[in-house]
């Protein structure tokens, strides 16, 4: 067997990916979500997203939520932003670590900002520049890496291909997002090793769906592949709005407890993280797919039979 | 990365193991059920189990279910017996592939049998003995290998422990049950290596559960060892008392969909075992937790926006 790395960094991402994908809820519950998660240990948390109240009004209250919440020591905080004006948003609340997004499907980009994968490209860049002229860090997160709902499989060299394209236009790091669950252990591989192939330097973080069951036999993939950064979202709050019924994120707790398992670190305090998402199913009214937060870590015993 | 198998045999265990942890059905669901799967491709499937109807009433039409099933060309059919009475019924009725079932945990054993774990590896022995006189095979299953939910940790020496008594009894195969889902990648490696030290010939073969979302992580790193045989349940079939609201076995669509995206063959028609938890789903009136039945295969693509 490969050798297992000692620290996976997780990037918590149940308030803005998460609550995003699920019915608004007021200001205090996002705060008090967030600063549950700030408690945990995790060290990288994605906080808000800045974008139009009218196309996601779930975050609409971005700007006091982030006033409001605690920042922990130790905490790297992020936020997300999809043009110009989200971007002077994030920065003059203060965030350096910014994330953007586009899509590795045409189809799929349209879809979610009405232009193609190229043009979205062209806006990434100048918000690179914009961000990097406020000495910012910028992400480019690139959604449907391991395949598309409309178009199916992503082949791995379009996906390599806009990474040369970013790291030239100077991204400081890459995500590649499962967006709606489609990847595979094989597709992992592939996509890891065309990418690596053309900039093995720049640093990648893999964001999983769960709903075919896959994500942690995914992860474990990368892991074997040197890969230690992974998004993960409290509970697996965020549904897939095009898979009804399925689960969405992977839940943090799963991925904290199988790697706690094996000996691997991520800073996070198991239970701390069952009790933010018992929290996030409080706050939310609704039942969240974790398994974990179901059943308990495999070390909560059921009592002896008497 | 390690060269994975080309072919990996599943053993459905809906009929049996599923269908024993949900609310009892009727004959005739049982049957179509049955008749379903063994219409999917899957080599082998484990049937029914003869047991006291006191005790698994869910199984008390065994021998009607078994003697109307359809007997498909190329699908080896199996029974679990608990004892001497169950093992007389299964040979009464044909079957010449037997399972039998120990815990490792002494503690577990006594919950389910009221008998310590050397007690049953004894009557073990004996029902070994009265099946090869009939020319059956007999696997022993061995519940709780990767933990126990009462006692925690299960050494791995004391699950090749028991192995070796069973093979010294006679066993033709072994099996290590995740009874209630607390294997993990390492636990999976680390059981694997310590039975293997001793018993390097003997057929192996896992069955998981997917009660922290780990199963097909495990399985992958089971893969990655070597191992080619598997239990899944359709849909998930069949949740585990202990753990309330939990999933239970791992949903064989889901190790379908999976292997079968990485090019390792199953024998398995995805699309018909998707409708046989579809089936499934009817036949038990609930929702069943498989991911892939309820987005879909990954192939299954959302209709392009107009």
């Amino acid at each position: 067997m490969v050798d297992l790395p000692a620290f996976v960094s997780i990037r918590e991402v149940g308030p803005r990916d998460g609550l995003q994908n699920e019915d608004p809820i007021p200001t205090d519950a996002k705060v008090r979500l967030l600063d549950a998660l700030s408690a945990t240990g995790v060290r990288r948390i994605e906080a808000v997203s800045f974008v139009h109240p009218k196309a996601i009004p779930q975050m609409a209250d971005a700007d006091e939520v982030w006033q409001r919440a605690v920042r922990a020591d130790g905490v790297r905080y992020s936020a997300l932003v999809p043009n110009t004006r989200g971007a002077q948003r994030a920065l003059a609340a203060g965030f350096t670590e910014i994330e953007v997004v586009v899509s590795a499907s045409d189809t799929h980009n349209r879809r979610n900002v009405n232009r193609s994968t190229d043009e979205s490209l062209d806006d990434i860049a100048e918000l690179i520049d914009l961000l990097h002229g406020a000495s910012a860090r910028v992400e480019v997160i690139v959604a449907t890496s391991f395949g598309c709902p409309y178009e199916g499989d992503v082949d791995p060299a379009r996906v390599a291909g806009i990474v040369d394209r970013v790291v030239r236009d100077g991204a400081d790091r890459v995500a590649f997002g499962d967006t709606t669950g489609m990847g595979t252990p094989r597709r992992v591989r592939e996509l890891l090793t065309a990418v690596r192939d053309r900039n093995a330097q720049v640093p990648v973080l893999l964001h999983f769906h769960n709903t075919r069951g896959t994500a942690l036999a995914n992860l474990l993939t990368a892991l074997e592949l040197g890969v230690t950064e992974f998004d993960a979202s409290v509970g697996g709050l965020g549904g897939c709005p095009y898979a009804p019924g399925a689960s969405g994120n992977l839940a943090t707790e799963e991925v904290v407890h199988m790697l706690q398992d094996m000996g691997i670190d991520t800073g996070v305090d198991l239970a701390a993280m069952i009790e933010a998402a018992e929290l996030a199913e409080e706050l939310l009214g609704k039942k969240l797919p974790s398994g974990v937060l179901r059943a308990g870590p495999r070390t909560r015993l059921t009592p002896m039979p008497s």
